[in-house]
């Protein structure tokens, strides 16, 4: 391999050898060099937000006249680019750094910079130009919450609305299908298969629900409150003016924080969007275990859904198939449950005025979004486009679930039904036969009243 | 001790000696027996919920004809009396139980029962006259989500309205308070201790609207749906009688499920609003640590915040006193955190028609609610009514702290300011010394942009 | 109701009201006063645990001349009396207090204090004499580590031990049923009953070797360090006599803290311990999940086991029995998933010589020992001596599962084996059928070869 | 950017499109297509172990006469590349896929099958040949095992052990340097600094030897059960062999399982080494919150420490430093402890005769102990290293802190003493001058003794 070559750049501190090819500068390669932990950076979610918010930062600051519009304009060009993704090799921070992410808000501005200086053939610097009128303790989080909101508004809630949607169609197929209902695992009175269905559609309408609820608390950004909240060396107007821009830009609902002090000093709202995204994940569990189980056999298992077949199940069992999309969904919900304990942990330990376990709890939230992203997609078009109802199958467990005696329980009672129930099991008879063995009818109630009540389907819509 | 005496009562499984004394019946000692794992039961707001939901039903059972009046009349007078707490001792059902809180319905079922019995002079049945047009899978989580929703509305949110109101009182009072703000626990730039205070405010205020934002998914019951969701054995329009019933009765936004099958089959919205109470208990945690930091000492400590002397504070070191309030609130913050990981990982757990994790979900949640409202009260009125800043000690800080600096980077360029706190706190001179003879003034600056920048009350207020 | 009558009592901090029948005094009566939070107090565990010390310490007291025969006598006589349980309704204070424990430590000093006095007739000083050598920051902690060593010990290793007992007597005894495996919930090769239940047994094995591995670094005791850990005020050896005091009397394996300064700024050992008894959780919670699986139906489900009927299941529907002792079971793994939380994020913030998070610490480590202890005694008892394994269905699913090709893989090759079920499966013919129908008999092997390779006990054995 | 060029390849399940240069075939390339999920494919010393075991199957299979020479040397080279790293760039499968982790046992057979082809120039398949023996089911935990086991032996004890060195080296400069204790925040007693640090070693002591503790239950290997732990398939003997070639490969500890079906149906011990890992990281907690408290400041912190200067740490603030190590470290046991709750999640979720949730735990469990090890090694050579203690105001606080009257106790009795440091702390003198006024020389002690009690570095050392 060759050799690296390098230069030589300078901070606060001294001097520092950069690659030559590097467009970052020294507080970069200090970063570099005192953080080996994790071997990644920031998510490519979080970069953007830098680049646009670099960018939007530049066009405010020579509005308000700290930069001029020669200077504003190449650091609002280069941050576009960081923004577009150009430059996602020149941010080689580990995203385990000082708990500020000061450390990449310098690599931005020090990647810009440089752009910048190339560009414009004269100096732009990092702190006085890039950084004008901000602080890593108002950028830092600010990044996160227009990466998270918009990840949340752009990712999350359009796929769990294809998701809901694709349920909602299967329901409506299925809304004839009856079958047993299963409480603790155990035959309960029928359903239908659509009703079944639909409630896993109103989990992930919910699921955007409450995400959306959340948005609100979201979407305030912390810009304007440069290094304590207090706007210091900002110009008036320069966060709300900032926040303008980006929600013009991006299209997304961002406003200016209501409190800065607030906004800098904790991360309560990104633990409840984060906690939010976990109540949702936790309802995808549910669906995909369902479902799973519902597939599970073909011949030991339950076996009311053929689920797609996408790959051999087994390196040594030929032939067999299992539910892969339902257990990458699974543990995807394992992770984001462990993704918001690290998150809850890391919003709790903010001191005075500033969190400094930002780029922990910007990992974790921008992860579980993009995950749960993906596998609402994954559940809706490998799984349930493809999922095919044994309907036979269905209908004889709606039928043979000693649970259909339950409308007998306004003509019999509820403990001669149970005694009926218990009969019917222990001698495998239907429920029919021992009633009327037990002359209840034309005693109690009529043979019509008898098939109205052990109408399966009726029952499955409430006996009405 | 007397020996206990006992009677015999019957269920569909057959005879139980149940204390003679007792209210409750057989299906009741049968999970008395069954049982001895926690030695607690239900949450007195969960018993209280029971009281009022059997009231509420057999007040709609009458009106729909499900009930003739005096058997309704017995049965909401005798629930009435388990909600107002006067039969709390004949609820001993162990918390972990059944995983649907059959136990526990059939507990209140059969205590209701024998006093309205014991009331009419006729037999009232637990399952044919109590239960009437319901089941376990339709009153637990119903419950649970009218208990949750009392507890977030009438105790934690009143709670943290309280602690606000106190906390800006406080903000106001201390508005003109400079100190030195802290960032990674270092010194930086001025803030006011009302900024400080008032930061604490829009933390509590926020955990009080993102409580309330959730409501819309917590306050729907599941009454109506029976066994699995479709209704059956209730009438038509029971669901929403009720509801509206018990809307009535508590004064709370509660109204029937948009889907009964989701509304049994999961929890969903119960593990939001726990992640909810965790994310304002993660920002009273911020809270009560800032508060006993800034409290630390009395002489190696941060020392800016006299806290009130509630007790002795070592059994062995006389004199000592020491921040118990906060440390109660964080020990109370480590339950929430707890408590939510159990709901969140029970809430995961539903299969089919039913969650059978709810009485743990209720426990906690309940507890949770319980617990934040109370700590919330004692940090406001045990702790920040009798706080005294140690005005002094503020600004001598908010002097001496090198970030002071800050405001002249427009001067002097970032870097060269850097240089000038390098030397100031080396040298243990002022920044104003250290400019002065580095002879920026006038050369840079004027005297009195000097007088201006280093102000520590205007920096504190944005240098505006 | 009778009004309270009470007498002034005094300390450090001035006069206190105090019922007139209390055995404590003014530091318990601030604390009831200052900590209205859970309104429970200590497990009974602990307080047992404080009298076990005070009594030790009482006696190591008198022999390294510290304290007087007479008081030493009294103060230990009355000490094993709180030991014993005769005095806990004089233990008010809330868990919820100051984080080392101090007012709980007061409240033993003083209730002992008290009843010495009362017997000696002289008076006898709950800081002076009850207290002395020692300060709340080595006696709080001792009594967690004893309580929770005393607890693993012999409740909560004997309930495994007991339960893997009773699973290793029911896997001999079903050494030879035959049934399908499942993986990813399909079917698999043939495995025998008596395997599945000897892996549960295993799980429960490794549950009580795990624990019992952790006990090196939680019998350490605090004791002796006092204030900070230098043992000031406490006269040479007396933690080590102390410690061995408490060995003797309790029979446990408690030894000094190997370095004392670590013993009372952290709790790792403790949280260790708590990680211990999560991770036995989570494999019982795979041995009950299992259980209710294989018991499901009757008519809907895998019904391969009859649990035992233990209460009748719905309120609704007549005749239905659950899996109750299973989900109480699982309910508990997630009290002690959530209570593991709680002391893993109050473990992390110990500060310098203290971690002041120990009540709440104590609360969960102790509660999930005694609900982890609870639950598999009645999953031995209630459980597993009552389950019926149902034969045919066993032999029958072992027999269909189209996994009974995978011998035939040494044969056929995996592919032309995945090809041999998948046609089985499509045609619902046995592997048999097909084998012979393509022609692989005599041609890749005899008929005793195929019929040796479909013998499914063979198979569960390792095909040898 | 040039078109791909493909390939076909074909499975049981058809024929499939595949990168014309990709070592992989069929089922990888389906396994590419079903999961894009995370971006993120399996840790590279899981991938090393997966070369590691296919070479020791290999080998074994050829003694055992299952594989020819020929075919077992060609694989186990093949094998030996991948275990080196060459070929991570032909791993491409998402770690969230299928729960068993078959797709990524399918792509290191597969490309291993493929180099073995190329070398042998005669048809190496991936199932019959390099899976000979095998299943995904035994082999992807064996890697996870060994991968974990090999982590935690070679990365993480190491690493902790280097840190307890330093830590203990600096423990014994700074055994003199006498400083006040802090409980609750509070002054309290004096402590040396080198108590202190020797608290912090013992922690990481302690970490390194419960990790150590927790080795017999991880490094049982499940290799040699096969599909669901009876070895169908697999001969006689084969999981000691590997198991043992294993050892003398590595030098690892491993030991075949135990029970061959609780290895595959459980996680638990998984479970067990993430709980010890999180034990761990938690003691790092303190120890890194410990140092940046004693180094806050400079001028409104503790000011105890100064800390290395590692870059600058405002991007507004010049001059400013901030402790960004122990900030790193405080992510990573944020992210630790999120990680061991979806591991501990996904370990309960086993059924019947698999977890299937094993990539999620091995991604969470592996990364932890990479983490873990890198900032134990930064804390050390980066941060304590190059500490230096302030000494002059150590010594103020010691002699400052009201709580060094506590030795006078003995002579003045508890309450007293109390009298006394509250006067002095109310008048800001000196314990020994109020002691003085109050003439309790030589009343109730003599100047000696009095000079003796208030010697701080005595007290440090328990006053004896």
């Amino acid at each position: 391999m060759a050799e690296q070559e390098y230069r030589v750049e300078h901070d606060t501190m001294g001097e520092v050898r950069v690659p030559v090819d590097a467009l970052w500068r020294a507080q970069t390669q200090r970063a570099v060099e005192n953080f080996p932990v994790s071997g990644r950076g920031l998510e490519r979610s979080q970069i953007r937000a830098l680049g646009l918010l670099k960018a939007a930062a530049a066009r405010v600051n020579q509005r308000l006249g700290v930069l001029d519009a020669d200077v504003a304009g190449a650091i609002a060009r280069a941050a576009d680019e960081v923004a577009a993704g150009e430059h996602d090799a020149h941010f080689p921070v580990d995203v385990f750094q000082t708990g500020s992410g000061t450390s990449s808000n310098m690599n931005a501005n020090e990647v810009i910079a440089t752009l910048a200086t190339q560009a414009l053939g004269r100096d732009v610097h990092p702190n006085d130009h890039v950084n004008a009128s901000q602080s890593s303790n108002d950028t830092f989080p600010t990044t996160l919450r227009l990466a998270a909101t918009e990840a949340v508004m752009t990712t999350v809630i359009p796929a769990l609305e294809h998701l809901a949607g694709v349920l909602e169609t299967r329901a409506a197929e299925w809304s004839d299908l009856v079958k047993s209902g299963r409480t603790h695992l155990m035959d309960a009175v029928p359903i239908t298969l659509g009703q079944e269905a639909g409630a896993w559609a109103a989990q992930v309408r919910y699921g955007a629900e409450r995400l959306a609820s959340s948005l609100p608390r979201l979407a305030e950004l912390p810009i304007g409150g440069t290094a304590v909240g207090s706007g210091l060396n900002a110009p008036e107007g320069f966060g709300a003016a900032v926040s303008a821009e980006l929600a013009a830009v991006t299209g997304l609902p961002l406003i200016e924080a209501r409190d800065h002090f607030e906004a800098q000093a904790t991360q309560d709202g990104v633990v409840e969007i984060s906690g939010q995204l976990r109540a949702t994940a936790v309802g995808l569990f549910k669906i995909a275990n369902d479902l799973r189980w519902l597939g599970s056999g073909p011949r030991t298992g339950l076996g009311e859904l053929a689920l797609p077949d996408l790959q051999p199940g087994s390196s040594i069992m030929p032939g067999k198939v299992n539910p892969v999309i339902s257990e990458a969904t699974m543990m995807v919900v394992a992770q984001v449950i462990g993704n918001d304990a690290a998150v809850a942990f890391a919003g709790s330990q903010g001191n005075f005025q500033l969190n400094v376990m930002l780029p922990v709890i910007a990992r974790n939230v921008l992860e579980s979004a993009r995950l749960l992203a993906a596998v609402a997609r994954l559940l809706a078009d490998k799984v349930l486009t493809g999922t095919e109802p044994q309907v036979d199958r269905l209908r004889e467990y709606a039928e043979s679930s000693p649970s259909i005696v339950t409308p007998l329980n306004r003509y019999l009672g509820y403990e001669e039904a149970a005694s009926v129930a218990k009969q019917s099991l222990k001698e495998r008879r239907t429920i029919r036969e021992v009633v009327l063995e037990r002359g209840h009818v034309p005693g109690k109630l009529t043979e019509a009243q008898l098939d109205e009540a052990l109408d399966v389907l009726r029952m499955a819509r409430g006996g009405r």
